[in-house]
Formats: C-alpha cells, sequence, structure tokens
C-alpha cells in the first residue's frame, strides 16, 4: 500500500505512523505532510527516514490512501486534491461526518458501511468512538432508545499544547506564581472545565452534539436522543465517560456482561478500569456496569480509552485494515 | 452559644471554627475533642487559645450544640452523652442520616424539618448538599421525578491524607519514581477514579446511593430515583455534579433561571463554573443550564461547590443558626 499522512507531526499523526508499524501493515511507500514550519524535517519509519512535505497539487498522485490529521478546513482544501489523484481519505476532521455520502466508521460496529465509500471515511469523534464501542454490544441485544453521557476528557485530546498547559500550570502553581489560560479558558490544573467546543443554539456545545448525531449514524439509530456534557478533567491521556442507556428491552445483566466480553476491542474489567491504564492501548476498558435506578430497562456503565489511538489514530488505521480485507 | 466540635482537628472540623468566626457567632464557650493523639494541642478561637481535648463522660454538660466531625462509629459512641447532656448533636457523619426520627437538613431547602428534632439533626452527604443547593428551586417550580447524576470529586474528600496523596504522586511522577495508591485504590495523579464509598448489592457505592436516599429525603420526594455515578477527580477541593433531571412538568428555561437567581446561596454563572473558583467560598455555583435532549420535562446543568464548607462545616453552622433563628 502507497499511504500518505496529513499532518503528520500532531499528537494524532505521530500517532498513526506508530500504529502503521505496530500493525505491521504492507507499507510499500509512506509520505508526509505537514504546514511548511515542519518542512524538510526527518520522521523515522521502519529502517528509513521520511521527510516532511508541504502539499502540493499532485502530491496525492499514486497513493492508495491518505489518513487525515488535521482540522476541518485544511481537510476540506484538499480533499478536492486526493479526489482527483483517487486516493482514498481517511478523515479524522469533522468536517464531512454527518455527509449523507460519507460513512463514518468504527470498524467493530459498522464496518460494512466503509465498502459503500466514495474515496472519503470519516473517523468519528473520540468520545463517541470510545463510548459507541463500549454501548454497541448492549445495542445489539436491544435498541438503544436514549442515553445519558457526562464524559472526563483528557487535556491531550486539545494536542500538544493542552498537554504542556496542564503541565505548566502546575508548575507555577507549586512555585507559587501567577498564570493566564491559553488554551482552556479557566485554569485546568487541579480543575474540571465544563465546556469543550463551541455552543450551539440549545445550549449543548459542538463536542456535546457529536455523541447524539455521530452515535445516531454509526448505530444506524436515527431515533436515538443523547443528553451529554463534555468536561475537561486535569489527566494527560485517554478519556472515561459515565454512561447511563435507556434500551427498548428490559435486560439482564449477564447477557450484557456476556456481549462486552464478546466483543472485539472491547475489554470489561471487574476492577475498575481507569484512563491511566487503558492509555497507549488500542482496546476500550469497560467497567461499573449495573442496572439504572430511574429506568427498568436502563444500564449504567463507565468506559475509559486512549483518545489519541481507539479514539483516533488507531481507530482510522483499522478502517484501512477493513477495505484491505474486505476488498 | 456553649458549643462542642468533635474533631476539631480534621479538615470539616477545622473549618467549624473557622465559620463561628466568619459568621460572628455569638459563642460564649468552645470546647474542641479530638482523639489523644491532638490532646492539649491548642487551637486559636478569635482572641483566645482553645486546649483540644479528649472526650470524657460528663464533657458535653452544659453545652448548647455540638457540631460532630467524626465518622460514624464515634458518632454513635458519644451520641449517648450528648443525649444525657441535652447537647443537641449536629452530626456530619452518616449514621443517623436515614434515621426516620432524625432530620436531615440544608436549611435553605428544608430548614423547617430540623424544628422537629429530638436533640440529634444530621447533616447530609456533601456531593448531596451541593447538588440538592442546585436542583431543590427547581423542584419548586415542577416535582423532580428522575435525576442522572456523575460527580467529579476533590481529593480532600477523603480528608488530608487524600489531599496529601495527590500531591505525592504528581511528585513522583515528576521525578519518574515508583509509588504505591494508599489513599485511592489506584493512582489518582493525572487519573480519574469511578469508585468512592462501599459497593452494595446492587452494584452501586454507599456514597452513590446517598445521593438518591438522602436527596428524597431532603426534597420530600419518597419516590424519587437517583442514577449517581462517584469519580474521584484530581481536585485538591470542591466537587462538581454534571446533573440531568427529568421533572413532572415540562419547564421553560427562563423560569428555571429566574428560580435559581431567586435562591439564597445559590450563584448562576453564565460563565462556566468551576471547582477552583467556588473553593473557599459557601455558595454553590451553577452552570450550563439547558434542555435535557432525551426528554421533554428534563433539565440538564452542571454545578459546584466547596464540599468542606457547604458540603460540610458551613451547613452544620447554617443549622445551628436556623434552629437559634426559630427557637
Amino acid at each position: 500500500m502507497k499511504i500518505g499522512i496529513l499532518g503528520a507531526t500532531g499528537a494524532v499523526g505521530r500517532q498513526m505512523i506508530d500504529c502503521l508499524i505496530e500493525r505491521k501493515m504492507d507499507v510499500e511507500e509512506l509520505r508526509l505532510f505537514a504546514s511548511s514550519s515542519s518542512k524538510g524535517k526527518k520522521i523515522a519509519f521502519k529502517e528509513s527516514e521520511i521527510a516532511v512535505q508541504e502539499v502540493k497539487d499532485n502530491s496525492f498522485e499514486g497513493l492508495d490512501y491518505v489518513l487525515g490529521a488535521v482540522g476541518n478546513e485544511l481537510s476540506k482544501r484538499y480533499w478536492p486534491l486526493m479526489q482527483k489523484a483517487h486516493a482514498v481519505f481517511v478523515d479524522n476532521s469533522s468536517a464531512f461526518r454527518m455527509d449523507e455520502d460519507v460513512p463514518l466508521i468504527v470498524p467493530e460496529i459498522n464496518g460494512e458501511d466503509a465498502l459503500k465509500h466514495k474515496g472519503l471515511i470519516a473517523n468519528p469523534n473520540c468520545s463517541t468512538i470510545i463510548t459507541m464501542m463500549a454501548v454497541a454490544p448492549i445495542n445489539r441485544l436491544s435498541r438503544i432508545r436514549y442515553m445519558y453521557a457526562s464524559t472526563y476528557q483528557a487535556v491531550s485530546g486539545a494536542g500538544i499544547k493542552g498537554f504542556d498547559e496542564l503541565t505548566q500550570q502546575i508548575e507555577k502553581l507549586r512555585n507559587n506564581e501567577r498564570f493566564e489560560p491559553k488554551v482552556f479558558r479557566k485554569q485546568i490544573a487541579f480543575n474540571c472545565i465544563p465546556e469543550i467546543g463551541s455552543y450551539l443554539d440549545n445550549g449543548y456545545t459542538s463536542e456535546e452534539m457529536k455523541m447524539q448525531n455521530e452515535g445516531s449514524k454509526i448505530l444506524h439509530l436515527p431515533e436515538l436522543k443523547v443528553s451529554c456534557t463534555c468536561v475537561r478533567v486535569p489527566v494527560y491521556r485517554s478519556h472515561a465517560i459515565s454512561v447511563s442507556l435507556v434500551c427498548e428491552d428490559k435486560l439482564d445483566l449477564k447477557d450484557v456482561r456476556k456481549a462486552i466480553d464478546g466483543s472485539e476491542n472491547v475489554e470489561y474489567k471487574d476492577d475498575i478500569p481507569t484512563q491511566a491504564e487503558v492509555s497507549d492501548k488500542d482496546i476500550v476498558y469497560v467497567g461499573r456496569l449495573r442496572k439504572d435506578l430511574c429506568n427498568d430497562n436502563g444500564i449504567s456503565l463507565w468506559c475509559c480509552g486512549d483518545q489519541i489511538r481507539k479514539g483516533a489514530a488507531t481507530n482510522a488505521v483499522e478502517i484501512i485494515e477493513y477495505l484491505e480485507k474486505h476488498k
């Protein structure tokens, strides 16, 4: 395979390179793209070093796949060039996720949707992927009608600058020095911030609505309702989500547990799963499974996953694996 | 008034002393009680210094009130001595909270219940007080039927040793040294732990069931159902709670906002309220008010409060103020 990575120097882009190596993907050629400031930078790949290049009009010619790890604007700008070059774009931005023509894929859940792609496949939001991995096994037993989710999201969800801001603020507080929040709107050291994304008219944030809109598309549940609260917590890596969901039927916890145990890349932990333990792993941990006390058809659980791996890079690479396996 | 404080050297006990001073309570005599290890220790109170003493059989004679800041076992052991001495016990432990004869009081919500006391009044669980302060104004508009709550609880909820464990683990990680979790069952530095309290048969923890059982008693809602997930987060002080509740009627957000604005010791923040900002304050902050997307009669919000102040010490002192005002 000939693969390109757009945004190869960021946290997700670098993880994509590592995933290609770890998963022993048969990569004949790898092209790494980033902004002009990274041009010429060398990044190790297997036995070679690859120089980072800027995107040019013919950059994608001859590639089979391009993995996108850039923002909406750049994804939109470069997609026509990939289309022209007949390179399949697996995009991690939210630019195309809700487009009718664009499959939104978590391979373990709706991989078959990817086979209908028209050159562009979207990788879902990180918290949404992790939550869907945990609840899809339940949805297979009985359709989910609605869901409450409160997230505990790591600072690296805002990139390397989010990671650095937490470190710097802790250092400042330690030395009794003043500081101004920059990446996050309020202090993140020893504090939780219930605001991720921009506000919509209904009072929810863009990040919160992804759980409903993308969740509904991934699970093929057009009627799914989700009330989500997204919260940034002073954790470096991996997101966790407290979930309560209500199904069409009353489920037995034993059956739910069996369904989770039988799911690929999901692991149930009797000993409470935490973000620190799931970090740098490609799977989603689920725990605290119990009956919801508000509704007889309800289930509550806790799940967590590495948002840079399964929440982004790993999922994107798995989409390519799925396409290759089913072509 | 003649007041005793049981557990005067702990985080809550010390805060009780500060509250008595800050609120200019007319304290004629203050007796401070703690374990033998603190015996003789001097604690400043207004212009004097008070020596900490151990509890003896006649320790509570002549006192009007005893503020309890000790665990269940000690509260149970000493209550008969207070009863004999006719000192009113305002207990912060959970030993008596659900007893039918014991009022469970948040003065702003159900202060009048305190007037029926039989010598013993219970102070509710910290997260429950903070959540009830935020939702009681909504319950006055339309009765709450059920509620989903996910908490973001500070390490100082586990006392000074919880506070120290977070500091020590951050220091160890900074120096690349190994450590074993002691106070919390897993690493708390840069990690969230979805487990507070001991497990009950239904899979919920004792801390989680307090939100339902105590909430139901405080709000006079015997049918109230609460599905709660309690999570320890790497924050030093103050608890936050993500709440979604469903009422009997469909409410207008403007009316809800007006009800919150009109409530004593609750402040609505258009700029997202956070734990760091509410710390060392005696009020509860509410924000992120919006319609629940799962149910037409639902409301979602975020609230936070200082669990040592309004979640414990301040609330206990306010109970005495209420009794004094209405005697």
